[in-house]
């Protein structure tokens, strides 16, 4: 296909672009390392065997067939840039195979903590009713706007998940002096405890934290494992974040919670996107809306491809990729997140 | 006056109250140690003499007459929970006597760098708008709604004074990984050095930041130090968060440069509090509002009667306050703030 | 074999017993959990089929066979608690079938960290030489006695190696406010970053420090990476803490280097240990020696069973073992470390 | 004296000189923006009046009468760089005055606290014990060699007295998740939680602690307060680190507990300075020995210099000292510590 002695990637990135991934400078050096093969990713299954045979890595997940892998002989790593997790390839034969299927979903945890933060921040101060009624002039000053407000420093924090996210999470919360209980069943206790958060049960997560966060991945085994009793045990007037996916609660149960004034609320996602026009969480009071906006920024977008990069570079030099996530064997059929269809 | 052997406190705290400066359970303590005179302020300088005398305390900042004082012979510490310094004392002939004049002010800093943070991300991510078009039905999803969302995150933070509000903003950022420089001219260098953040000058911090946080006190020297110029040094996009006094800014210059799209601002404080209703920054686009409400929280408030009592207990033992703010001979004079008329 | 329902754990754990790496309560956990069959590691290749079919774990690192592999059809994890990789299995087939070999190593990171950090100190301040005096009556004071001594605090740190060993010296040293480079070929620069290092070139972590820590294993292409004109390249002074093994090193370089007064060294690890008698570091000013016991502390040993059972529970439950550290594909063949023959 | 404009300093720094004080470039920055008049500690008192009365700085901590101050119009600072305080001046009339007589022993709390973390992880390691078998070709190997071996991470520690030192150790402590109790009757509870670790009584510190560290000044109520009763409550095998000054601790209890064996000690300091070359702790097992080390480092002593080239920035700017730290009327008279007679 080619004499370049450079290795040959196949790239079908989809929904992504390289564009979108790369900086203009990591664009170059990856053009410069590597012999970049463009492609649809409905065309891969289809592409003549000399570059299939040749490909070391394919970036994107296209839906490849057995039949096309076996043709690929120099495979050794599946870069998704889409971040989840399709089943749209035969794993096993991979797994077999030792090929890598890497995630690059890890850029996302840093924005979505940011986000996440400062969605806490806002309920605990109520900034956004607050400058819509300075606008209007109706605004209380000082201690008058303050009734219910209250502190994050010294508050007791919760998080379901302890992933990349939570992880992020635990990070830029380290400045506020918080007691924080953790909920993640697929983590050992002692690996919490190294960062310094308490394991804890679910109950104990919502039953003893003023502060909430959500960034539990959707599997088999969680969809909408929070609902009503889950909501109804929060401490009164505490607050719920959830930053991964709606699919996690029971929606319309978060909404009367709200409503009721039991607790307050705040959501990156909701369970269709986007979302009707009529939906009735756009009028709900103590309720703050973000428009799945926690993690889709340039800049997370762009450390995927100096992601690529890196584990690229350790591939080359027969090291195993490290700065993506694998699939895993064990773990990859269980993950039910829908795709995205926008960046 | 009385028999009891529990030293005497005279109590004129206004505009606070004994209510909201302390916990019930701490105006317990309070009770129990100390015998409590509670008088207007206006009236302190009236009382009897053998009131006057036996006082070991003042909660509060009343005039006080030279003649007063000279009676005030069992006087050891003044605790001003206004927290401003007024010029209604004989601060020499204080001094001189060794007597204390301590301010409760730091219970603030923790309120107001968590609000701080909170507007700094609000401005980052655009959660107002965002919330106010979800209201709408008119919101972006995902990318297309953060075309100018940024991250905190491993961004240049420049913060302007580095007293206990400094201090405190330093705390909280301390999960961003940002590389802080600070402008305090009354600060020695290593002292900033071992926060952990960069000595710098005003021109640096204002030109080399993307986030710029104003936590300065007004003084006789710094009236309207901030002005056009200031502004237009700053990065393209960056943003300025006023946290401290209006005075330290020429507030029209500000909203001059934000309505030209240089850059972005937030502020806590305003010219006038409360502002006339027609007011243009009620309406600027690009400017985040909040009505002088950072730290006006009840938890704040009580703190300064827990730093009341441990102060107290050190002075009764003989030892010199450590947890309130002495007022220092020499700035004493230089402060220059307004005194606030509501809590 | 028995009708239990307990999954079924073949121990063969030499060097290791079970009796040190489970604390009393651990190993009852273990037993009550799980039926273990205990045998000599090179007997496991001779069990009958039917323990060999239903055995999901090995705990140890005995010889196996591509024969007796296919007989175990229910296994899922090996827990190699020796540690060292030997070339004594299959390791393709192995990881073709998604059994996971997994090390337990991480436990002497701590140990080895802390021992590495009290040898920097040591040298820094001449602890050992100045205790000899003192108990022969030749001590100097004071200001007279620290001619040679310097602070950790404030200094340039080097590590060579950034695995679990790099990063948990990294967290002890958290404290002092160092600028610590890190070299290491095989992590890529943004994880250095992230953990607060600067990722640098073998010469500059040695041209530009005052304390360089060696915590990199031998591989088959670092033997004796670090010889005559490294220990020259070092700042006047500066001190060389070896941790990992001394293969890495070309010790008699190391010694002469020491020798001549350029540097100072420490080391746990020795050419051949036990040494001899008369070997010359035994006597060499400005090296301090430590007899290979770093890691081998008692808790270390015990959280290897802590490893082991929270690993063991993951997988139980259809998980990915996350506390150990898997063997990689394309790694496991690079090791060259010796066995330990005592614990 | 002069027609200089620069504000003269009268230097006295006995024992120490300014060539300790300051580096050559400090030294330099010093006479370039100060006129330096050099003298005995002891002729202060009888320097011409044209001199005392233009001299703005002292630096050093000579004997002053009151009648030699009431000459010092200018005077606005003392900067005792010797830095215990000793009654050699009339404090109250330099207080009612608003001199600031400050200190520079800050310098030490960085340099002793490295010390006393060394000597805690030498008690915890045996390192000296360790090198001196080494060296006689009697070392124990690995596990072997451990049996009394023990983390610092993880563990209980105790301090008692919380200033600028136990600040500094809590500080380098960082990366090592201890928990952290705190004895300081002269410190508020709230300061020691904002540090971060817990307020306890004495007992609870001696009695609950796997390493105690002895950093309080010596004052006239707690000379000798640690004796027999306080070791014999502290844990068995516990570490016992004195760095502050051998007055607080009855000695000889001390010895007997460490020749007991039930707990394990090392000193800093020791009841006469030097030590009678007979004194039965130069050969008592279980006991580290410093020459009074911790605190006199080059570093630490050029340090001093700094702190008063930036207080005298300060204060030549009609601002308080803030660098070093200021005598107090409430306890310069309680402090009871002896001279040094070296540096």
């Amino acid at each position: 296909m080619s004499d370049s002695k450079r290795p040959l990637v196949i790239s079908a990135p989809e929904p992504r672009t390289l564009d979108l991934i790369f900086t203009p400078s990591a664009r170059k050096i990856f053009g410069d390392r590597y012999e970049i093969f463009e492609v649809e990713a409905v065309q891969v299954d289809r592409l003549p065997d000399a570059i299939l045979e040749q490909a070391r890595y394919i970036v994107g997940q296209p839906p490849l067939s057995r039949q096309t892998l076996e043709k690929m002989r120099s495979l050794r790593c599946i870069f998704n840039v889409e971040s989840n997790l399709f089943n749209n390839m035969p794993y096993e034969f991979l797994f077999e195979r030792g090929i890598h299927v890497v995630t690059t979903g890890a850029v996302f945890a840093e924005p979505v903590a940011e986000l996440g933060l400062a969605l806490a921040l806002n309920l605990a101060r109520g900034i956004v009713d607050s400058d819509i009624d300075f606008r209007a002039g109706k605004e209380l000053w000082g201690g008058d706007g303050n009734r219910k407000a209250r502190l994050l420093s010294g508050s007791d924090v919760g998080i379901i998940g302890f992933g990349d996210l939570g992880k992020a999470l635990n990070r830029v919360l380290s400045g506020f002096r918080t007691r924080i209980k953790v909920f993640d069943p697929w983590m050992p206790p002692s690996i919490l405890i190294e960062h310094g958060v308490q394991p804890a049960s679910l109950s104990e997560v919502l039953s003893q934290s003023d502060f909430v966060f959500v960034v539990a991945s959707v599997t088999s085994e969680n969809e909408g494992f929070l609902g009503k009793d889950a909501f109804a045990s929060m401490r009164p007037g505490a607050a719920f974040i959830l930053l991964s996916r709606a699919g996690v609660v029971d929606f319309p149960a978060l909404m009367e919670t709200v409503r009721s004034g039991h607790i307050v609320a705040a959501s990156d996602v909701f369970p269709e996107e986007p979302l009707a026009r009529d939906h009735p969480v756009r009028s709900l009071p103590g309720f703050l809306r973000s428009a799945h906006r926690a993690g889709a920024l340039d800049i997370a977008f762009t450390r995927m491809g100096d992601m690529v990069l890196e584990d690229m570079d350790l591939v080359d030099r027969g090291l195993p990729p490290m700065r993506s996530k694998r699939a895993e064997r064990e773990t990859v059929s269980r993950m039910r997140s829908k795709p995205v269809d926008k960046n």
